[in-house]
């Protein structure tokens, strides 16, 4: 197979473009999907501040490379979620990779907010990923409103989009639904939220951290245990072998097609939002989930640790 | 296992029920199903006189006794394909069935309407699953509305369901998304469509077929090719293996959440119907597709006989 662009001989084939590329040329590709990404869904111009999560995986530090090298006014976000043997590994990749790349970046420590992970996995009831996650959206989304970032970038990749898609409609979980896509605009006390990459492929995004030498954390979470998005993940692998293009078919439908039928619906919701009396995030009660969250495990470990005592 | 209702030993788990039935009970529980069905989806009474399409495979043959014995008046109808080697074993499955359990019968021919489905396959560029279908619904459609049947029922269970759901959720084709469903009203022309076997999956309709002693033409269509439909039921017998119940779930969870915010688009269709100039069936042109694809396979088959000699 030919490279698409320069005719040399290619080294990445995409099957859902009909096309394959060299390693010179793969990237400028990679370029192009982002810019119609960022130009189509108006996700942001070069005169505004983009926060962007990094975890240290190959899609977040694609991403933040990649929008520096577009010329955006980006500053990354590292969550140091304070597990042991894992969380310094992947903060030392981050903070490597924003120093060789001249990159500003702020870190948070959930330690030092008094909320290491390790505590939500033990006096928690809730399954800790799920906390987890609720914990990271919290503070990626104070954080850009209290630094007035006019939007937070995040990696997913159109697998991650495609997966978690999947999951709402085999339940036709219409308030997901109407609320999924790779741009959301900003709502009161909610910053805009972007996924530049959502046109391209976790293959595609692990190529270019590649062929960019980019240094990446790439050991699963110990806390992880392979649940039902790993399952649809393969399961799409399958339908994607079959018919080449079917995940962004799917997804692309579903944003044509799906997503407005459910905006149509009138929302559920007619709760109005306030501050935390605590934190300050937007919520429906006094005391916001995570704040609640952060209450309950910290008094049982006070608990356990007085009975230890 | 047990049996669910008279604790004997089971010999049908259904793991999507959290249950197991004797065979005594099973078809206690499937009459059970139908019944929710018809009554929950308001399907028919039994003051209606109902059409079942009957093409001598285990739905279709098990629908109609399972309807026979709840007391509805039904009447079966079967095309005869005009396929060699395989249309006339169907056919024959059928007459006996009906025979033996003193059911009414009409037999619709083909060959005599002019149209076998070999010639379909020879002289028609279309696919032939495509245009095969298209015909038989027509045909359905016609000799219930000509014999004033108040509805058609045809033995499509939850795989089939499934299946097509699944297919038009992956494109999202709004079209077909707002019209599928277990029970489709009347309209202009069309009489009401139903599907009492929809809360039931094929390996249960083909356990109700072998207890009852129902003997079913069970070899496959010849002209068939095993497409993406078959693919779609093996990875959502995979799905089902996973989570039981999700088959059901997906459907229904689309029929009370999915249907009605596709409904809400406005449809795209604007056309009127009118009589087909040559059958009387309702078309938004003069001459109605069923119509026009005889007489172009008509025209090619004379046309082939006439270079022949």
């Amino acid at each position: 197979m030919k490279c698409q662009r320069c005719k040399a001989l290619a080294c990445i084939a995409l099957p859902s473009h009909h096309a394959g590329f060299c390693k010179d040329c793969f990237p400028l590709y990679f370029t192009k999907q982002v810019e119609t990404a960022i130009r189509r869904e108006k996700m942001f111009t070069k005169d505004e501040r983009i926060l962007v999560a990094l975890s240290g995986g190959k899609d977040s530090l694609a991403l933040m490379l990649e929008l520096k090298l577009q010329g955006y006014d980006v500053t990354g976000l590292h969550i140091d979620l304070g597990i042991p043997n894992s969380s310094d590994k992947a903060r030392a990749k981050v903070e490597n990779f924003c120093d060789q790349n001249d990159l500003k970046l702020d870190v948070f420590e959930m330690e030092g907010w008094g909320m290491p992970i390790p505590d939500v996995k033990q006096f928690s009831s809730r399954p800790v990923c799920s906390v987890c996650g609720k914990m990271k959206r919290h503070h990626f989304n104070r954080i850009a409103r209290e630094g007035n970032y006019d939007a937070i970038a995040t990696g997913h990749n159109l697998d991650d989009e495609v997966a978690r898609l999947f999951a709402n409609t085999l339940r036709w979980d219409t308030a997901y639904l109407s609320d999924q896509g790779p741009c959301l605009p900003a709502e009161e006390g909610f910053v805009r939220k972007v996924k530049p990459l959502f046109r391209l492929s976790e293959f595609e995004t692990a190529n270019y951290a590649f062929l960019k030498g980019i240094e990446i954390h790439s050991d699963p979470c110990p806390y992880a245990s392979g649940a039902s998005f790993t399952n649809h993940k393969q399961l799409w692998g399958e339908l994607e072998h079959r018919s080449p293009g079917q995940k962004f078919q799917f997804y692309n439908g579903f944003m044509q097609r799906g997503k407005p039928a459910f905006a149509t619906l009138d929302k559920e919701t007619g709760a109005t939002l306030a501050p935390c009396n605590l934190c300050g995030s937007p919520t429906s009660v006094e005391t916001c989930g995570v704040c609640r969250i952060k209450a309950s495990v910290q008094e049982k470990k006070a608990e356990a640790e007085a009975a230890e005592a």
